[in-house]
């Protein structure tokens, strides 16, 4: 149901590959709440994904941007303050890769040249990105930036890898760019702290299903879907949150304040 | 502007006294977005305040309890879902009253009756609600009870004295309770953690001044008004944020995650 | 191995109840390291326990005192320090009891009674305690105040039942005085959260078994036992750690921050 | 007073740049207790620094590593190897730097080649030194490894710039390496975080003074000295801390937990 909670507000959203993308889900949910938006990913996820299905649903651009540039950053604010014609109030970031993941490579037998490509693509394109909107004084007051992230930056989960410590450095950087949004611009910077989730992206985490049962056994709610994050972060978009910032969000049916459930230490019996 | 973000919900609004009250600004908040509401107080809150005016205002009952007897609370779920002719979807806590603050008892002197009373006040009254709502089973699936808290429970400040522990205690049992509520009832259960607020209850705490000045300066969005916390809460009520269970959410401007501010060092020079 | 890392050091362990307390193996260790101590109970417990054959073993005095109690702490104290001729240097709290564990009532039925006995007993009497030293002014500049606390003051355990919102309040105690301990006497306050531990006191709480079988799958080195318990206190009273304060200190072989380890997700295969 | 708390023990420190460096100070400190060392800094730190009288006093090798670089850290695990003839029991990695630091660009104008430059330096140097501990099998059961942090990584402080980053980043390192490091090595890894020190490195962090004062003003301990922190790592390489690992033990006086002191707000009048 569409409360027009987004009404005359204007943001892009990155990430969105294909249906089951986070970024997807908030895209449709965003705009149903009367927001407009513009869609952006790197070159080689418009090649791979579907995202023309989704810009031709919801009359929004797609302009492509390779997120670890800051040249292609820079065109890509420039041309989404153009297609407004004004500042924006809204950015989800929803980015992450580990060629260590895909690669199969053990945390314990990293090769650090991949480890600073994801690096570069999951966390320093945070800064990048905030970088150019600061210099650009492209956002309105009271505007909200979010970026997508996961417990793993706090507690170790096997298999997880070097995306836990890309995720670690994400949300210092929401808090670091945060304190200067906030200060300068008046807007505030929060990560969400999402449930495990089966997207495309997730799909490389290797033991996933055995993760996700284990989550959803834990979260007194259940895990949260895509689309609940999707909702939630409407509410961030939204002039309802204006005074939250620098946080890290867990939207996780309660999982990150479980120590153990009754389901679990059944199950281990 | 309403969005009508919780059309056809109902719930409880405890521990609105006067104008300057949290819960006064929520009361109208979640009525604005189209919310239905019971008011409820301690019978000699309902004396010294002035909770008709708005009742009379938001056409809502108002039903006297004190939150530290059952019998209240029983009285209180019952009479609410009478009214209702139905289960509730939503209750906020907003209590809190240190006996050892009135009296300017410092912490390193407590009287421990007086810390006993306020405990029970404070933070007990929110187990006993719960577990009120609980055995009746008075809320319906995807509820939300939210419990106002404040930052003492994690950190020190001066003069906050034994509220701090009774916070703490508080956030504890939003947890704890909320882990049933949620695996058996499908509700939620989260406290915010505001900013300090000039409130009639707040203006106990001695020294509060100096204490709004230095978070004003910390905070990179200043501190969060009454009424942004109000919003903020709409949110929690509303069925975007379903799977936000068991947190502590602090809604500071950024207070909480700033070590200094640089207003801070310069005042200091 | 002894390093007489306490000689020279003197005071006082609440709480030795009998050979598997993690009180008990504090005492032999601290006398081991060459401090002096005197031990102290309830009266009860003296009478359940063996405490008279560690006091003989270590040569210390027993004096019975109720932790809830300030006449009695009152009289620990004055008693102590006239054992001793002086002021003390270190404190153990390890005081933890809940009726409603004991008599089996569930965390969502609880008799309120019953928990504010078990949050005096648990929690209160560590505010007694210092209020109890720091007006007599009974501890030595840099000297060492612990309390014992567990993981569930965080996180949600099922069956921890009210103790965990205890130990919630004990912690924020800890930081609470440790304030006015460290500003006004030099003195450091700390608790430590311990593994879960199958000491008399914890064979209260209902399906230990199966807890401590995930505690141990889940900790990458195993659960902590009451001897490691007892060095680690060590360290904390020694002065090698006269700037650590205001701390919750996870002595659990790495529980606190693992997400999910793979032996966990392996059994639910 | 030397306790021969680390007697028969071996290690590498890491990072002694002069007198004012903690790992100098550590490097002290662990000798002072029986434990022997081997020396080792980047190239270029050991020809600006003085730690030639550090080894000639403390009869330790000194060997050059860039830690950057995985030859440089697998050739100075060998020769330590060779040098004690067995496995080791503890490290001390302290290393941090920002060329953005250094070079006063500001947080929301960093130089992204050098945001790299300190991140490979600061936080991936660790990684690659476990993995390179790990591979080669160098370390021996309930062996130690400790690397320095700062609360920068959890909170906003100006002027720290992408050093903060660096700092959460290479806490994250810690639980995920410890994680491995616990579970097939017994070897515990935890991060210690602080207080602002008044190093040579320390030096470069602009309005420092400013923020001494505030920290000193804010612990009720005071800030931690670089010898203080010295002797609480000695405890930490010690065999009475065998089951603490994944943390992040602040050594800060109380400043991590305290919200506001009495000083501050005073000040701020």
């Amino acid at each position: 149901m569409s409360h027009n909670l987004l009404q005359g507000k204007k943001g892009i959203i990155f990430g969105a590959l294909d249906e089951q993308s986070i970024a997807w889900k908030t895209a449709e949910s965003v705009c149903a709440q009367g927001g407009k938006i513009v869609l952006t990913n790197a070159p080689v996820a418009l090649r791979m994904g579907t995202i023309n299905a989704l810009a031709e649903k919801l009359e929004a651009p797609v302009i492509a941007a390779d997120a670890t540039k800051l040249e292609d950053l820079e065109n890509l604010v420039d041309q989404t303050l153009a297609h407004f014609g004004g500042k924006i109030d809204f950015v989800l970031h929803s980015i992450g890769m580990s060629v260590n993941v895909r690669k199969g490579k053990h945390y314990t037998d990293l090769n650090h040249d991949w480890m600073a490509k994801g690096w570069d693509v999951s966390a320093v394109s945070f800064h990048k990105l905030m970088q150019t909107l600061y210099k650009k004084d492209a956002m309105n007051e009271w505007g909200s930036i979010v970026a997508l992230s996961y417990i793993a930056a706090q507690r170790t989960f096997p298999n997880y890898n070097d995306m836990a410590d890309n995720k670690a450095y994400l949300e210092s950087i929401a808090r670091s760019f945060g304190y200067f949004m906030g200060k300068d611009k008046k807007v505030r910077v929060n990560t969400i702290s999402q449930s495990p989730t089966l997207t495309t992206a997730g799909q490389g985490v290797k033991g996933l299903d055995g993760f996700l049962t284990y989550a959803e056994k834990t979260s007194p709610l259940g895990n949260a879907t895509a689309k609940e994050c999707a909702d939630y972060t409407v509410t961030l978009f939204s002039d309802l949150t204006r005074k939250v910032t620098l946080q890290n969000l867990y939207h996780d049916g309660g999982f990150s304040n479980v120590g153990v459930s009754q389901d679990v230490i059944d199950a281990l019996q």
